[in-house]
This record gives structure tokens, sequence and C-alpha cells, in this order.
């Protein structure tokens, strides 16, 4: 099932760079993985601000929570979900 | 270019259901040949409110209000553009 | 799966009262059906408010949308969906 | 007597990890003991967030404010309570 | 136990003004018996605006949903609830 | 004349808790002096969080301002104040 | 003792334009009558919108409900009351 | 001096077409002449919305007002008004 | 011409209170020298709050801002400024 | 195509002045080079407010993300990005 979440990042200005670049690189590294997964169908960056929106492709919610607690970054996101499901006009088969 | 489109659709419980069963089929329509032509990339109806989220992939803002504001449930809808980019993460080609 | 909905009604003042008791009537036998079958889990109304807070035990966010929007306030309703899981902390089974 | 208690938890992304980890091994064991008193009748993992939805059962508004107040999390928390009552549809007996 | 009620109060402009002061009237002499009898033990106009901050004090929150929404200007209110407990500072005794 | 003054404290997490306490008792009997004073009517706890619900009875918004400024926890807080004036449904001599 | 009154006026886009016009003249006259006698201090208009920010000199908040609520526009406004008081920074004797 | 303003048409959906048209058509009319005497310098569409981002050259906040409030769709609109001035960082000598 | 300003202060509660102290000495002469210039017209207490309403009169929002941002709590403070003009129902001259 | 963005400006009162002013001079930099590629449109500061209101004119939501967030301030600053159209009233041939 699917669930769009928008994710904002604030890292703290005083925040230590190099602990920074190490969670984005494994962030990333997450990201692509669950992407090749299937799981996290789509990202993009919200342009102008440090946020994206993504779209989750999951079992559950309880899966979606596992996924996304995990990134390295989870403690600097402001999270909103939206439970989303198949809209009656869409022409494409796994636009679920 | 992309641009996250949320539509929040208010019905006035006055309207007559015959003119709103009719502005809704047009709707269908159009929502149907603009996905067709590749320029409503998805649609997905929110769980529980009659809303939905859509992903629109456009020449620019222009072509974006001119598509929205065509719709025949325009006058009812309280819209949300967010502007997006392309994710350094993002594995999909075709995730502009 | 569980998900809060949070449902708010707000009659127009100028309504007939009669066809708004009507869909009341139908409003709650859907309700007590729902519950019977175990989808619509728990109940409760706000105190001083005409709302409700209600959890839904579905099979997916898409089953939660058609229950949802076919309740006969609907049209009246502002609702507001947060998607639930387990939580660690729980010690009942069933707090899926 | 319900009320509706929602707990958005943040922890400084500076604190010690040593500390809020025991902070959580209590506020843990608190929960179960007050879950098995019938107190905290139930408790849901916002999906996404580090944020829960609880329900608790309660003599008294200050008996609410007793448990909440000597959680250990709790001065990293923003909490909303809305009071319940019986909803005049619900099946359940205990659904008070 | 006490409960803080803040009703804002919205009368459509075109409403017919016989009809409400009647609603009026009554709403005024249900209030005078709950304070009467001690379940409305304050009320105070909230200067410059059609609302009032009140204080009931109940036995539970169903006999506030009951005794609020049975009001006859409540279809026309936006009302808060805020649940109250003793405050260790008071030296009162009915502050409870 | 009557003030409702809502306080929310927010005591940072890393504060010196010896430093706090000692700030708390001067609140404390602060407040109750004020009570016994006539000035703070009234204080009730907002059940589930750090706040208090307050009415105060003074000569202006002057001495309101003096009385809740020298608070030692003033520092801390967010505060709202509400200025009330007799409600013509209340019955009680002193309800000002 | 001085108030800050912001008044926003919406009328209905539906409404009498002769009866509308007969209460702005009332308003007109009512508001003279009371910048005369010191009540109402200062009137200023919000640029671009159908609003205005008052200063209200008043001998407590009754009479300011007195005096604003008897405003034939009451009903068509949204009305924020603030309460202010002497700055110790004020160079002026009646900036009381 | 210069204000940025945003307007945000709601026209009421049971509004007569023909009416509405008539007032568009001289609303654009005094757009157009109060753009070709520099008192309204810019108009842009927000994309999807029924709104746009305007800046004005104009004497005064009174001037503003009496150009504003004299728009045929001003009873229409929901207005914010920011007053702007020249930034350091700009190189255009009419960026006043 | 005129403007309301509502200037908000927050200071944090670990800051320096001597050096906060000097602050607040400075920014009490500029303002005082600026409402003998008769730049800054009025300036009131919020009561409860550390927050002032002012108006202030100006040869442009150029002028505004380099009056309000020289102030050295300006870093401290949360600011909202409304452009004002006369009102027709004014009976005071110099209500610009 | 021309995007408004509006960007809020809040620096940590504790940052080092030193390293602040760095990122300032670069920053305007920066900004005058993008005035004159023509990318960077406009920019007027928000009268009172540490905060400015820009039309930047690019390729794509891409560009536009791209030179917002390499500006050196951004880390410090809160964002709001809006596409923009040409509207059919402007009489301006480069108001694109």
């Amino acid at each position: 099932m699917l669930f769009q979440v928008e994710m904002d990042v604030g890292i703290p200005t005083d925040a230590d760079p190099v602990k920074i670049d190490t969670l984005k690189a494994i962030e990333k590294a997450q990201c692509q993985e669950l992407m090749t997964a299937g799981k996290w169908r789509h990202i993009w960056r919200v342009a102008g601000r440090y946020a994206n929106v993504s779209i989750f492709d999951v079992e559950s919610p309880t899966e979606l929570h596992n996924l996304v607690s995990s990134l390295p970054l989870f403690p600097f996101m402001t999270i909103k979900v939206t439970a989303l499901c198949r809209h009656p006009s869409s022409i494409h088969e796994d636009d679920r």
C-alpha cells in the first residue's frame, strides 16, 4: 500500500559537519537500497528547501515506521505521513 | 518539470447533485486525457478525505496553471502547489 | 491495520432536520454493522463537541476510504486520518 | 473515564544517548505496569513519527495528570489531551 | 471534576432574530439552572467578542457532553474543552 | 477586574534542576501570597501538561503585568491573556 | 485603561447594500461620538484590508465589551482584544 | 514606496457568472490603467490558484488602500500586505 | 506615514544577564530619543507578556526598517509590521 | 520561469559574529552575481524583519534549488517558494 511521506530536515547549525556528512552518506545508501527493493517508490527534492516528498509502497504502517525511523537523519526530521489509495481516475495499473 | 499538486474538494452540501455528477464526469475524462498525454503523471486518493495528491509533468508553471484551472471542479478546490526537482538519491531516470 | 480517524461533523444550521435525522439513523446503523464486523474497532464521542475519535481495523487504505466515504454524513465531516502501528510497549496482543 | 492522550517526543539531538536509553527503559516499564493495571488501556505508535496515540482510563483528570507527568520522558513531550465519553453508536460495553 | 469550556458563538447574520432571541432566553435559563445546581461553576464574557469562558464541575466527561450539547445555541458554537485538576499551589479547598 | 491567564511552562531539559526547584518554590510562595490577597483568584493545573489556567482579579492591566512578570518562572512561560467581564447569565455576585 | 482592538469586517457579498450603508453610517456616528468622549482614542485603517486597529481607553473590560458589542457592524466582525499597559520607555504622560 | 500585495480571490460558486465576468473585465481595465501609470508595478498569477502576487509603487499606505479597495473584486479577496524597502544587495536602481 | 509594529522579545534563558541589561538600557535610550523626535509615536506594553505594541511615524518603509533593525534587542525579537492609513471615521487631525 | 522566494533569516544569537559577517559578504556577492546574470530578478527587504522577498527567473525548479541551496546563509533560512506565471492583466512583456 502507498503512503506519501514528506520529510523536512533541520540540521542544527552547530552540528559537526563530518558527522552529518557520514549520516547523509548512509541515508543515501539506505534510500537507494529501498528504491531498488521497490519499497521507496519515488523521492523528489522540494525546490528551495532541505526537504523531500516521497512515496512508499509497503506491507503495512508498521513496515513504513520501521523503514522511516531507521534512517540516520530521522532524529533531525519533521515528518508528515498521508495514507493514499488508488484513485478511480488513474489510468496506471501500478498507481495502487 | 514536476509539481506536486494537492487538491481538496469541497462541494457545498446544497449543490445540485446532477450538475455535480456532470462536472465529475468531465473532470475524470480530462484527468485521463492528461494522464495519457503524460502531463498528469500520478494521481492518488487521500484515504478518508475527498482529496487527491497528484504529480504533474509540465513545460512551465503557466502550463500547470492552464491545466489545473480548466478542471470543472477547480472552483470547488483548495489547491497547494509545490515545485519539485530531481533528488540526488533517486535511482529512477524519469524521477525528473 | 489500524487507523485513527477523527471526524468533526458540521451540519449547516439551516439544514432540514428531518433529512438530517434520517442520515444520522443510517449512519448509526452503518457504524454498528462495521463494529460488529470488527472493521470499526472503537468509537468515542469527543466531550463537548459534535465529533468522534475512532479506530478502524482494515485491510488497506483503500478499504478505509470506501468505508468512511460511504457514511451518509461524510459530506458534512472534516476528517483527519493517522496511520497507526503496534507500539513496542503495548501488552495487548490485539493492539496491532 | 477515558482520555485520549497524544504524545510527541522530541529528544534534543545532542542529548546523552545512554541517559536517554535509561529513561526509555523506565518509560516502557511504567507504561506496561499501567497497562496491566488497566489505567493505560491502549497505546499505538504513529507511523513514521516518534509519537503515540494512547487511551487512558482513570478516575479523574488529576489521576491522569499524575500518571502522565511522572513518565520519565514527560519533559521531552508535547502532549494533547482530549476528554472522551461513550458514543451512542458504540456496541462495546467497555467503550466507556 | 472540573473542565474549562470556551464557547464562541457564531450566529449567521441572516438568521431570524426572533428565533435567535428565543434560543438565547432558553440558553440563559438553562445556564442559570445549572449554575444553581453547581454544575456550571463560573461563566465570564470574553471582552469584545460573542464568547465566554466557563468552568464546569461534573461527574464525568459524559455528563459534561450532555449538558453542553443540550444548550440551544450549541449548533452555533465552536467549543474548546480543557480538562483541569487541582493545582498544588492553590489555597482554595474547592478549586478541585 | 478579571483576566484569564494561561501559562505554559517550558523548562529547557538541560537546565540546572536545583536552580529550577528553587524558582518553583519561590513561584509557589508568590502564588499563594497573591491568592491570599485575592489578586490571584483561581489556579488550575491543565491535565497532562505543565501548564495552568488562572483567573486574576486586579485593578488594571498594569497591575496584572507587574504580578505576572515578577514570577520567577516568567522567562520560561508562554502566556496568553484574555480580558473577561461579567456575563449576564451569571448568578454569582462576585463573578465580576 | 487601554486596549488594542483589531476589527476585521466581513460583509457577505450577497448582503443588501442599502442596509449595509445604513449600518456603516450609524457605525461612523457611534465611533466619532466615542472618540469625542475620549473612549475610542485612536482608529487607523489597515492598508489594503477592510479592517482597523483601534485603541480604546475605558474604565473596565465590561465597558469595552458594551461599547464594541453595540456597534452595528459587530455581527460582521472578527475581533481581537489585547490588554495594554504603560510602557516604561514611553515619554508620553497619556500613554497610560 | 513598494508594497507586496497578495490577493486570493474567492468567488462564491453560486454567484451570477455574468455579473462576475463584468467585474473581472472592469478589474482588468483598472489593473492595466494602474500598470500604465506605474502604480501597479508587477502582477503575477500564482500557478494553480485563483490568486496573484503584486508589487505596488505608491506615495503612501493611504494611496495603496484607495487603489486596492476600489477594485471591483475587492469584496471577494483575502489580501495580505507587506511593506518592502530597498535591499542592500540589489543592483537595480529602481528596486526602490 | 504610520506603521503598527508588534515586537515580541525572547531572551534565551541562559543569556548573560549583565549583557542583556546593557542592551535594554541602550534600547530604552534609543526608544526615547525616537519618541522625542516624533518617529516612535506610541509604545504600549502588552499586559502579561514581554512584548509591546508600537506606532511609528516615518518617511518610508526604509526608514522604518533602519530604525527597528538598529535596536539592540532586534536579534531577539519576533516582529510583525502592519501598514496603517487614516481612517475616515477618525476625528483626530494627526491620526494620519 | 519565475518563482517568488521568501527568505526569513534566523541567526542564532550566540553565533560567532565574525563568521556570520563573512557569510553575509559571500551571500551578497553571490546575490549580485546572480542579479547580473538575470537569474535573481528582484530582491526587496521586508520592512522591520531580517527577511526578503525575491523573484527568480530560472530554467527549472532544479536550477532554482541549486541557486538557493548554495547560498551561505541557506542553513539559517526558512524559505517559502511560490511558482508564478504570466498574469493575463500584465502589460509588461517581461513579466513572464
